[in-house]
């Protein structure tokens, strides 16, 4: 049987807010008969999503009244002060009190990891919360890559414990027995790179973990590792590159199957196969990075995320809630201390 | 009237080495009356480039015989002693003596760069040469992006060094008045990044370039900037995830279309479209690095570059010539000095 789930969902996060979130609920509810959300959000939102889903789903559906909404330009400083009844903040409270097994917001980066740190406090072990997500490579596998900009300025101890969480993770979501873990660097020689990640190689070859070496930029996508470890700063131009590349190669499809009457044919005939290109390269199916090495699982949205890519970043809060990530992650933790 | 440059070619680097060195000097001695070319390769390479050249060129093509070949995975340090006579550091003297104009090498890019700085020396003013291409961009356009990974660990004052550099050859290649530079960062506002990305902002606010403040990953490709400022590693990273994701999405793009044999027929059907499309995601299109801040002129083509590709890194060697980068980057240099 699978195991049954409560999601805490922000509905008033990123552009969107609840014309993402609402629709996301209801398609999931109907979906998965284990999963109940609350949706936490200005009382007029709650209105109008109790409108749409119309008693449909009975108390799978819980709709909690917030005063305030975090803006998308607002520092983490003062939402965590200022916002204690946003809908973010009350997602988080209901993962700390139990209420919910994981909560997801398309809100404001910053105030969120501020604010779930403060709300749920890091997990024993953990010196830093890191951002995770899974990204695409070849034969239709993921990889999971870390940090991607929780953390600037790391130490080799921050990027092994960032190894550690990102191993339970690719194990968790993949089901892999024992994740490959590679550091990014310039190069795959011993001699190449900084100081920190010949420092962080040398911590991550004495540990229990399955540690494969070096990996480069291109290396991300081949498959050759389920863990690239990195701090934040890299990870973050290379997460955003990622997404530039792809977003550049996109207009280019869309410029020469529109360039004239004669390439709007050919798109047309091109049918399915441009059609899976284009779906492939959907940003919407990647959406959904977790704020990991928190006591609670807490999931970043896009902030542009839309009905169908909120959906997604909920299945992932879905899935971690169903393999209970956090605990997973401790036990790691804990073993990783006693062999070190 | 186009001004004459000769070009010293290294023939024996790369992956390709001679099969593409060869026909690529033979094509571009084809297409451009004012550049000759002087080749450096064994003797047993020369003499077969000699009977594909079947005298045409008279002395545009010159012939000069090298005894070694720096290999691909020997290290910058050996190279420089143990190689003199080879065919990568015989086309760099050339540039030295003043024979050639600008040298183009597809070899390993650790010795073509310490052999490069042991030869030609840095200009006045710059403290580390750098790595620079040009990223093309939304709209036809190019960004340069500088350093790709000769510099890990700069300082703020280094960064200034790039972008001073990275401005003389947009300017110089691009033909632009004062082109836009941009430091990469992980976030829009004053406030992220880490100490040095902030640091090299107020540098480039005090200096006379046209400084445009800071570019996240995804904004290398938007046209925002003509030059993006970053640390080695960090450059790097970011470029290997260029490639990767290209070649991920060129990966997507023939699974999709070849899957089965209706897929097959709508590759036919998309015509000239996704040749187009093909085309502009053709890697070979982009091929060519300056090694930048020397006191000459360095291309470092791709080691597994073909005639193609090769040619096009050739093209940058003549523009970069014609226009006199490094006595440009020594005066805007000079000029910064005095000014700052």
């Amino acid at each position: 049987m699978t195991r049954k789930v409560t999601i805490a969902l922000d509905a008033m996060g990123g552009d969107c807010g609840p014309d993402a979130v609402v629709p996301a609920a209801l398609a999931a509810l109907e979906k998965d008969d284990s999963a109940s959300f609350l949706l936490y959000g200005l009382p007029a939102t709650l209105e109008q999503a109790r409108a749409e889903a119309a008693g449909r789903f009975g108390n799978r559906l819980q709709f909690i009244p917030a005063t305030d909404v975090v803006g998308m330009d607002e520092s983490p400083g003062d939402a965590l002060r200022r916002k204690r009844n946003s809908s973010m903040r009350l997602a988080i409270e209901a993962v700390r009190r139990g209420e919910a097994d994981a909560c997801v917001s398309s809100g404001n980066t910053g105030a969120l990891m501020a604010t779930a740190r403060y709300v749920l406090k890091t997990l024993p072990g953990v010196d830093r919360p890191a951002i995770i997500s899974a990204v695409p490579c070849l034969r239709g596998g993921y990889t999971f890559m870390l940090d991607l900009g929780a953390n600037v300025g790391c130490s080799a101890q921050h990027l092994l414990q960032f190894a550690i969480m990102g191993s339970v993770v690719a194990e968790g979501i993949l089901g892999l027995e024992r994740p490959r873990v590679a550091l990014l660097n310039i190069g795959l020689e011993d001699i190449k790179g900084n100081e920190l990640v010949r420092e962080a190689a040398e911590l991550l070859s004495r540990s229990n973990l399955n540690y494969v070496g070096y990996i480069e930029g291109d290396g991300i996508f081949n498959g050759k590792a389920d863990v690239v470890v990195t701090d934040g700063f890299v990870g973050n131009v290379a997460l955003k590159t990622m997404e530039g590349v792809a977003g550049f190669i996109a207009s280019i499809l869309r410029e020469e199957f529109r360039r004239n009457p004669i390439r709007r044919i050919q798109s047309v005939a091109a049918g399915t196969a441009l059609n899976a290109v284009r779906g492939r390269l959907d940003s919407r199916r990647y959406n959904g990075a977790t704020l990991v090495g928190l006591n609670g699982i807490v999931i970043k949205s896009h902030g542009g995320a839309d009905a169908v890519a909120f959906e997604n970043a909920m299945r992932t809060a879905i899935m971690e809630a169903r393999k209970g990530v956090p605990v997973r992650i401790a036990n790691l933790m804990e073993e990783q201390c006693i062999h070190a």
